[in-house]
């Protein structure tokens, strides 16, 4: 399996430095091929400008159609354009960062918001005569699979059904859901590092099995059940009344 | 009143420029002080790195830890001390930026990342004996106003607690929830434009209606009543059993 694994921490001396090393020496034990994007390291720009798109600046900047055009002119910034090269060659896709602010760091963000275009990540529509617009669970990524991994200075009941800090699955929800998801990929269950503050050996041993566990897995864990947009769950965008009925909130998104 | 308006929008020929241009108008006619703290213009830079707190590279960062010394120390890098003077000199706060993944720019998410230190946006205790830590509707910002703009290509309905999309609420709980009430502000409803991709004249006359509105009564609205984490809800960082019984969710954080 060809494997990208994507890495926002400032510090490789980390606890989060100490999994990425670890795991880019499992993915090798287990034969797999990887590439790296280690965003710190390529001192990655996270911020969308016109300079991506080669646009002319006397001109108004709308981010979408100037991205598909440059996108299917080939005019795309070259930062951008390898990246892109990067996902298209991989079968699984690893997002590896510390949790800021219940989200991702921004130099991350930032890779989606450039690397994940029109016409790339979003405002994909299939060939056929309606045109539908692909996405959540279908799009030009569809086939490949993703996981997050990700370290919160919390404990983990915090981060639970009823925890103080909210579902750490809704947490995540608009990266697994409205950002990978959306644009194809399929999302296996994150590895979320627990307490990451206060770290024992004992507890780095168990983070440490637990990667090597899922990166074992990754050709064959089953992903988040997230609902398809195209196969019938939803009606106008709304999810189908007798679906959940009578429930709301992101887990009705899920089939389980 | 004094409000620090934060806009983060590549483009001010847009429908957000536009809209920013309307509220700052509206702000001045309604006598209240502003400042701006326009993220493109200003060309900030939004990733977090060892520079950010006069960091000696030989040593291994802990971004935490880092952030609190140069925090006491003033040597936070002066950037990031100039927009926390300007949070300090605000009573309220407006985020104002479209939504890109479901989330913030990630020259906005920087600007948490890096404003938010610790002890400033969170790691704040109380003064008293027990130490315990201020977040969640207390801490060094409580008593502000905080309120989003933001803009969304879809259509209200797949926004909405059924829509595909996921629920707007919970998909800004990470901002709203996790960030801005985290450190204390009061969190106003959003203002959400809907369809902007596909804005008429007509949407625009009812968006700066709603915006001038808002803005109005930017003192006076009841905030989201999320819960406050040390008046009881919580036991252990869990919501007691006897609240919202039975129920998970990111609503459940909210007293309504």
């Amino acid at each position: 399996m060809k494997v990208l694994w994507i890495f926002a921490h400032p510090e490789p001396r980390s606890l989060n430095g100490a999994l990425r090393d670890e795991g880019i020496r499992t993915l090798t034990e287990l034969g797999h091929d990887h590439r790296q994007s280690d965003l710190y390291a390529m001192n990655w720009n996270p911020v969308v400008t016109g300079a991506d798109f080669a646009h002319e600046p006397a001109d108004r900047l709308v981010v979408g159609s100037a991205s598909r055009q440059a996108l299917e002119n080939q005019t795309l910034s070259p930062d951008i354009r390898l990246e892109q090269e990067k996902i298209d060659w991989a079968d699984a896709v690893i997002v590896h960062f510390p949790l800021w602010w219940y989200g991702m760091p921004a130099i991350l963000k930032g890779w989606f918001d450039r690397v994940f275009v029109k016409g790339f990540g979003y405002g994909v529509s299939s060939p056929g005569p309606d045109r539908r617009t692909l996405r959540y669970g279908e799009g030009r990524l569809a086939g490949k699979r993703a996981m997050l991994i990700t370290s919160a200075g919390s404990g983990e009941p915090a981060l639970g059904p009823r925890g103080v800090n909210g579902d750490i699955g809704e947490l995540l929800f608009p990266i697994q859901h409205g950002t990978l998801w959306y644009a194809g990929l399929s999302v296996l269950p994150p590895l979320v590092v627990y307490g990451a503050d206060r770290f024992s050996e004992t507890a780095y041993d168990n983070a440490r099995t637990d990667l090597r566990e899922r990166l074992r897995t990754l050709p064959t864990a089953a992903p988040i059940p997230f609902r398809r947009q195209n196969h019938g769950d939803y009606e106008d965008l709304v999810l189908r009344p007798e679906l959940a009925p009578g429930r709301s909130g992101l887990r009705i998104h899920q089939t389980n």
